[in-house]
């Protein structure tokens, strides 16, 4: 799909995903998904997954599923979101699924649940809604 | 004070932090500030600072806002939170002011300002509100 | 179902459902629906559904669908939440389905989502997220 | 001014706040104040101003002070709102004030804290933040 190459180029420009250590292992119309595996360069005060670093992968994978809706050549920006953190964040490997709730011309409802996978077991631990707005021909943003 | 060093402890702890190369710029009863110095790696792909170290920052500054208010052994974890993002997170150094609202006994409601600074000049790009959580005696929980 | 008597006999305490003509039209465990029939009386400037009468039937099913799933004698008081408002409310009917996400000793989240039916059809117009928490024996709150 | 007497003409609009007995108090360019006084009408469960209640005066007292900065002809809807509800809605009066924080052209962020006023004395009970839509020409909303 065109929206598939066109999103993976995208995500590879994303300095802190690459910082971080997240791969893009999913993309389809309407869901991405992204992967973190819990280590000590994204740990908050406890030893778990900085709740910053799940939000990092949770607003990117709901800006993409987004962005897959999206014609060609316009961006894609978060203008806002909430997540609840129902759980810590630890285990083999954490997921966050994005998905789009409502598509429209300007503003976006997207959602992620992140979970955590330990032993082949997934665990919900956080739930994030993002409105994300549909830019055109700003600032040279087409991503 | 006493909340100062705890808090200067268990910011060292996070690794996050150090990673995206966040300081702690300021501790004092209710108000605790975090800056981080805008770079690839921690852009997303139109060059801006990731959303998500924008929260990273906004969040930990609202949780340690709120950790100088709660009693010592206690620790803080982020039950959730929402962040507006109002401009892109471009300048010298960006800035997050995390103050407490209001300090219950279990929860405690805090807000984060996130100014960009360029030239001297300080321009609000994001504002989060937090609920954090009080715990003890958790999982070896203390900070 | 116990808990099933327990929220009707709450739903009837609550002076505002009845104000703004809202029904509970479904109670299981863990799910809740109210519904609300447009009309000027519960309308904003444009004359849809207001979105505080849309937030005051999400939130009341996002909290009964809660404490369904606490134990007898505890009360549910709402955190904090966030509404998307994805499209106007008009219609025959707008009808919020709460249901749990997860359900915690102290925090439970609970998401509300919001349809207008028109003819048959349903169509999300919003969706919210609540944190409740589990109150016992502060202030007589026993549901 | 202007924008004060399409406020107040917009307000008288909303049949939902005549319904629950909610004020405009004030206009001001970029701040307004809506109060509501408590009763049973406008109670949950526990004979508090039900969050729904609270919820529709601080989103309309964020709204209106949004559109104090819109050019007149435009209208305003509610894209999203989170609120967190730090005290029980009791008192003599309930205040709502609404302000706005960044005014953008198609979208606005503003913030209403909530108080509870008793014996002249004020607390913050609720504190929420809202996206406001600017809309031109649709539908003929204009207010």
């Amino acid at each position: 799909m065109a929206f598939e190459q066109r999103i993976r180029s995208s995500f590879a420009k994303q300095g802190l995903m690459s910082t971080i250590g997240a791969s893009l292992t999913l993309v389809q119309s309407g869901v991405v998904e992204i992967e973190l595996k819990p280590k000590s360069a994204i740990s908050q005060q406890h030893g778990f997954v900085h709740a910053g670093a799940v939000s990092a992968i949770a607003d990117t994978a709901a800006g993409y599923a987004a962005l897959t809706q999206m014609p060609a050549g316009r961006g894609v920006l978060t203008t806002e979101f909430k997540i609840n953190l129902v759980a810590p964040a630890v285990g083999d490997v954490i997921i966050a699924r994005g998905k789009v709730i409502k598509a429209g011309r300007t503003l976006t409802l997207a959602q992620s649940e992140v979970f955590a996978e330990k032993d082949g077991q997934r665990k919900l631990i956080a739930l994030l809604t993002a409105t994300l707005m549909s830019i055109e021909g700003r600032d040279g943003i087409s991503d």
